[in-house]
């Protein structure tokens, strides 16, 4: 169904998508190439929210190259738009552009417009194809993906341990377990996520920044600090620079001050308080997921670790393991109980594996996370 | 220095020389190719202990062929031996045949022959060179190597566990954690050692054949036991078939008993105090590494592994990770103390990491094994 020019131009699509990694949040990664007689006439990607889609960065892209795209067809990673949201429908931009035929890697993941935007373009009498590289176009998106069909972020955690499991000495200390290889490469993952999300009990051992300093990228992700019962010290780190995100239990005669004075610094507080005096961490999930959060990158300590897997709440785990042992008296990655029976224990998949210079990068993803959809 | 076609033959050696992975013990594992006019006119790798090395095979098969090995190259992933043992030295043999070049992987690692066998060569007009693809022929014998540089065997330690390093339940239930396919690799593991050690408490908890069983084997390796107390019953799975050797602290009043109840299954009890009064665990390496154990692989439980970590008699870990999440109060891998800072962990480097099945194993090697020996 699908030629060999076409896995090639389509592969180029998702290359330029790419280079919307750390930009185009809310929005998706999307990329866009216009082939016409076999030559490439123009290239484009999602801007940042607000500014020009894939498709329309492509189409003038070939106009200012001299081209005209009439008869040429284009290779989507997206479903193109049908809504008219921040910018006009991007199916509107290739019909009136009269190309000829449109190829895209997969539907929109929004189970209320998916199909529409290649339904107009069918009827508009396009050659309309769709599924050339799914997967990758998928995954570039899984956060994108995650927010229009579950509502909620894809929730990524990451960790750096030893090769047993560990990831702090006894004394609390714990940098750096893992090497400079592998702390740039967790920079980059916190970049192209929408939001960082860590716990007090971290920022009371760490006081951490929380920013993307070791990769460029032209925006900083949202900070989340969960904390139930508002004891941020306002010396924090995490409330320098643009102010973080804060979800409380609740806010009472106990923390009103502290509130005031947060609110004073710009800090935003949400009080999500759960049946047990914390923070409802999966309401919490649907309050980011409706604030546009695609993905959202955990940086915590073990307790809350084990909370957000014992609550449903993560993804996928991005372990760093250093060649290195801690021993058994360190910390162990979660507070997560035995299961009774090994039947009972939480699995995973492996999905990618890397070297980081001398460590070792996991992705795993949890399964059966539609249980907790 | 060395050609393409040079490589090409010298690689075809190493695959030859990995066919004896089970059954050249306590030799090295040794491959020979003989090259004549562009011609492979013979190939040999050792075989069993007192039969032919890989030289004399390879001599043998060129004349079955009808081939004349006067003139010919030889290629051998081991300088070949100068001494008479079980059988003539190779170099003899190779003299005999007039053989032409002779270009040797590694030298013999044993100090006290190194070197010998090349000379050997040398004075009777050979062209002999050495070091074509030396780390990967060295890789092949790692025990060889190591007993004969160290007088002590390679230490391998098997461990499967979970993403969060943990090997059992707290109930003690850890079949399986990995999958089949691990399983099996695990299996092929022990079949190229020499021997498998284990720990009383693993018999007890356990009670393991350690015998190969899933893959295909024409020797099992010896089975070594660490028994401080000669507490094994005579029930144990590890009684069965051929005896194994058992290591104790001391034979006295307390279990004379027991230790003639094994002496009459056959079993061999090799008495082996530290001044704790358990097992000196590098006093027993050396004890194997003179009873010709080139690779020792070990399969205990978590005390034991600790002991052995501690007191320097590792050189490798073998790791299985499946992909599940046992939790914090699961057994970890290892009774190892933290150090009490970061620089004084236990450094490793990462050997060589692979997808077996669901799981992925990881080959990492102690640092600074120097400092034990």
């Amino acid at each position: 169904m699908f030629s060999e020019a076409d896995f090639t131009h389509m592969q180029r699509a998702l290359a330029l998508a790419a280079r919307g990694m750390y930009t185009t949040t809310p929005n998706p990664r999307v990329g866009c190439v216009l082939i016409k007689d076999d030559v490439t006439i123009g290239e484009g990607f999602t801007q940042p929210a607000g500014q020009d889609h894939a498709e329309v960065q492509a189409l003038k892209d070939a106009r200012r190259r001299g081209f005209d795209p009439r008869g040429a067809t284009a290779y989507v990673t997206l479903e193109p738009c049908s809504h008219f949201g921040r910018t006009p429908p991007c199916a509107h931009a290739l019909i009136d552009a009269q190309v000829k035929r449109v190829i895209a890697a997969m539907e929109d993941p929004n189970p209320q417009v998916s199909g529409r935007g290649l339904a107009m373009l069918r009827d508009a009498g396009i050659d309309v194809r769709c599924g050339l590289l799914a997967n990758e176009a998928r995954e570039l998106n899984i956060g994108f993906v995650s927010r229009m069909t579950r509502a909620r972020p894809w929730v990524r955690m990451k960790i750096a341990g030893s090769l047993d499991g560990r990831t702090a000495l006894p004394s609390g200390e714990s940098q750096w377990i893992t090497g400079a290889a592998a702390r740039a490469d967790g920079h980059a993952w916190r970049a192209r996520a929408c939001a960082i999300l860590t716990g007090i009990g971290t920022v009371r051992e760490d006081d951490p920044q929380l920013t993307v300093r070791e990769v460029e990228t032209p925006r900083q992700p949202l900070r989340v600090l969960i904390d139930s019962r508002l004891e941020v010290p306002l010396t924090a780190k995490l409330l320098e620079g643009a102010p973080p995100l804060v979800f409380c239990a609740r806010i009472d005669d106990t923390n009103a001050a502290r509130a005031e004075a947060l609110a004073a610094r710009g800090v935003e507080i949400v009080e999500l308080a759960n049946e047990r005096g914390k923070v409802d961490l999966a309401a919490m999930l649907k309050t980011l997921g409706a604030r546009g959060i695609n993905e959202l990158h955990v940086e915590a300590g073990h307790k809350l670790n084990g909370s957000l897997l014992r609550e449903g709440c993560v993804d996928e785990l991005l372990v760093y393991l250093a060649p290195s042992l801690l021993g058994a008296n360190s910390a162990g990655m979660f507070d997560l109980p035995a299961p009774a029976a090994l039947e009972a224990r939480t699995q995973l998949t492996f999905h990618a594996i890397e070297r980081i210079g001398d460590d070792l990068r996991i992705l795993a993803r949890l399964q059966q996370q539609a249980a907790h959809t």
